[in-house]
């Protein structure tokens, strides 16, 4: 019992309390029950995997994008994690692949490029026309961005490398907007 | 009194009782404060006005960003309301002039073209290389700035029309871009 709450306090979100309530829900449960959560948690371990191309979260490798014939493989678009992949796909409007960095520079952090899966992009590089730049624009991802298109343009000088708008966010009055932002928007601004 | 509490209600955020405090105020302080009160309102109103040339609220017209030659006078900054000159002053980024519309395109509020400050906005064409439609990326926003290309272009097609950036606002993370910030993102990207 002790081991259980154990390994469940690792994790996120989940503290002492929380994992004693948890590990009483599953001494409570049936035999059936406590079974399939552990087989759950050892078959996701088993059968998910990184995708050798873009290094997304897969069960099939390489991933269902890297294989899409209804998808640009030459137009790549570079996000810090998976889980920005959903929010690039909730626009509709993204016809082409990803690749995943898994974080971002951090000299802080002690994360280094050696540290993110950069590597893999390079080799990419001859199969790709354009290449997006969408981490996020924080220092860490604006830190990324500026060392990924000089590695980029240094292998590769052929490949277009763009980066997504900062500016004021669609909805919302330029009031609210903080004085980087609105610097950016005015730099950014595009011809009508 | 009555009258008093009448006339401080009418003003924004001030209700009945607050419009009571208000009076009991001026009731309780001296003759000369009371006084001063009264001619700073009769004074603000006497000697506020409309630059005639950017509709900005000012003491002198026309006013002081009219007037300054350290100012690009034909590069323009099309704002709703003047205080949105504040946002985009405090970037120290912009040496332009301003046009203050007085308001959005809004169809459902009963507010045309006509009802905005558009017409001495295309006597000023002639003197005007480039033109920022600075109005918000909202819904009334976005068609007044399509609005206003069309009928720039119409008149002066030689005048180079821009629209600040929507995007992922700088120091926000993507994870936390609605769908229609992040197709606009992706639209607006710029080559590095």
């Amino acid at each position: 019992m002790t081991r259980l709450i154990e390994e469940l306090r690792k994790l996120p979100g989940i503290g002492t309390k929380s994992a004693q309530r948890l590990a009483f829900h599953v001494l409570r449960s049936s035999p059936d029950d406590a079974e399939q959560l552990a087989s759950a948690i050892r078959t996701l371990k088993a059968s998910l995997r990184l995708c050798s191309i873009c290094n997304n979260i897969t069960d099939v490798d390489p991933c269902s994008y890297c294989t899409s014939p209804a998808r640009d493989q030459h137009l790549v678009c570079v996000v810090e994690e998976p889980t920005n992949i959903a929010t690039i796909e909730k626009t509709r409007s993204y016809a082409g692949v990803y690749h995943v960095l898994h974080g971002t520079l951090s000299p802080i952090g002690g994360v280094g490029p050696e540290q993110l899966r950069i590597a893999n992009l390079l080799t990419r590089l001859p199969e790709i026309d354009e290449l997006i730049l969408a981490t996020s624009p924080t220092t860490e991802g604006e830190a990324t961005a500026r060392y990924l298109v000089e590695e980029v343009h240094r292998v590769e000088p052929r490949v277009r490398v763009t980066r997504i708008a900062t500016g004021v966010p669609a909805g919302s009055d330029i009031e609210y907007a903080d004085e980087v932002t609105m610097t950016r928007a005015l730099e950014g601004r595009r011809e009508l």
